[in-house]
């Protein structure tokens, strides 16, 4: 299959599960559609980088083609949306995927309504809920997805471990976030267990478990997933200060009026002279930072060379992920889709 | 097995779990480890509820005792966990079985680091990636109980469908809280969704399930664990608002305060004076309820006959618990558990 084919079939069986899930949600009651249409909207975007590269893990290990690995891999968006609506709470971001976000999409419900309560408390407590289901949908995806109990078995150690890493990694994003003093090597850290194993490397991990691949092929994986997470995120960072919104979904510069401790930051601010640390220090996690504001923040990010540290470093793990590629014992056929991934994985946005 | 000696084994099941998990938090990073010291201090208490349903569930259905059966039941203190935890961050509890909740740990733990950061956001941040964490170890807790396979995908049908009746249950509790419009009826719809059949019935039936259970097995334990899930919610439901803080470990009338639409309150609603309404909806949810503002909804509460049309529906319902009791095809041993059950879950919280 090609990627464009596996993004396709994801997004059908997505779908299929969703859809099996309506009537007993209408059957418990009517006022539970919001939560669907709040996920149906969420679902309706995205890049299924997650699901793809649990696929070509599967068959970089030889796994046949089939529609056990697309629902298995498919799950792995349903924890995705879990992360990204729990996210979005916790940063009160107003956007995600060119949306409302989850949180605001109830928040803007209870108005319409004119419901006598908070409409802000309703909102942020329904995104937790609407969080919580998906993370129990994604394992239930998983598990009946079709494959056989052996393959889901093994399967099931590396979905496990991949849930621990990503929850632990947000805790230390936020950690870093919130200490305010990430240097390049604390923010490599959150980077690797938030987003580099999470994203690429436990995706790919769990394709080949699933196949049964040879004890070879996981160390392989990683020497080609690990770094291209890093890229990937590096990416990400560059995009959220520098990005189209167009293309992140999120408005200009929203990572820094979120006050994101990036990889970038800590790029720029080991570059800084004292006045321009003391500017990028002063404005990042300011909230109503404005349109003129990001533009002398990006110029600053620019000037001390930050940016250019952090697109020569993407450029770094990127080669490295290629060169792991050339001669990992896998199939050729998932040596070209991965190839073709890990451009589509640093040049954008998911 | 006692339902004494259950609860002990529970509690050594869950810390078992919890400790194989230790190593592997630390090694990413020292700074989880308040994480761990969280859940460590919310499964300190708790009555265990949940899975000495399942357990006596199993053992209705001719399941013999064994370490996998009580592995697998002590994982619903662990969904259970995730629920309460999320719950508090909703309703901005301050404690929980007589602690600080989760999300004011995190922020008692920020402002002794005198992070720059906001502890509130921080707390409220950390208490939901816990709370995930919490609902994934659930299943991985299940699905490693240690039960053959066979089992485990019988059970599975029936913890999915209870994850998603409680999420979908707490969805309605919130909308009825923030609509506040409750009657008797939606209050009840609210209670058996959020509570009579998360707390009681589906664990009953997922032990039942596990047992490989007869067909007629399931029924006569919901004829059991319906109306007695619902009593015990009534009676959660009295002591929010009467019960003893030291019993409920939560603060007097702390339900009043949260502006909870229990069917105590629909009740009391019911049989309310315009005047003593008024007086009702003014002050239910006002977070500076002080110790004269309860008392004075306490009496409301009594005077109108609410409490006793609320105690009358508790009796009602373990009636019609202990009789569905009396006739269900189960074991001897576990019709006698049940019975000392029914009396624990409605004569007191957990």
């Amino acid at each position: 299959m090609s990627t464009t084919r596996i993004r396709k079939e994801v997004d059908e069986a997505l779908l299929a599960f969703v859809d099996r899930r309506r009537p007993a949600l209408r059957a418990i009651s009517e006022d539970l559609a919001p939560l669907l249409s709040a996920l149906d909207a969420l679902l309706g975007g995205g890049k299924r980088l997650r699901p793809a590269f649990c696929y070509w893990g599967w068959r970089a290990a030889g796994g046949e083609d089939g529609p056990g690995i697309v629902a298995a891999a498919a799950s792995l968006e349903l924890l995705q949306a879990s992360a990204l609506i729990h996210d979005d709470v916790m940063d009160s971001s107003d956007t995600r995927r060119g949306q409302p976000s989850a949180h605001r999409r109830f928040e803007a419900l209870h108005r319409a309504q004119a419901w006598p309560g908070d409409a802000e408390s309703f909102g942020g407590g329904a995104a937790i809920l609407l969080g919580d289901l998906c993370l129990a949908w994604s394992g239930e995806m998983f598990e009946t997805s079709g494959l056989d109990g052996a393959s889901r078995l093994r399967g099931r150690a590396v979905y496990d471990l991949m849930r621990t890493e990503v929850m632990c990694g947000q805790y230390l994003d936020m950690l870093e976030g919130t200490r305010r003093q990430a240097n390049v090597a604390t923010a490599l850290r959150v980077v690797e267990y938030k987003s580099a194993k999470y994203t690429i490397e436990r995706p790919l991990h769990l394709g080949a478990a699933l196949a049964g691949a040879r004890p070879d092929v996981a160390p392989a994986l990683t020497g080609y997933g690990l770094p291209l997470g890093i890229a990937f995120q590096l990416r990400d960072d560059v995009l959220g200060v520098f990005g189209d919104p167009a293309e992140t979904g999120k408005p200009a510069g929203d990572d820094l009026r979120e006050g994101k401790r990036t990889v970038l930051v800590a790029l720029t601010l080991e570059r800084a002279s004292a006045a321009q640390a003391a500017a990028l220090e002063r404005r990042l996690g300011d909230p109503a930072l404005d349109r003129p504001g990001v533009d002398e923040l990006r110029a600053l990010i620019e000037e001390t060379g930050g940016l250019a540290a952090c697109e020569a470093m993407i450029e770094r793990y990127l080669r490295e992920a290629e060169k792991a590629l050339e001669t990992a014992p896998i199939t050729a056929g998932a040596r070209e889709a991965l190839a073709e991934l890990a451009v589509a994985a640093t040049t954008r946005s998911t």
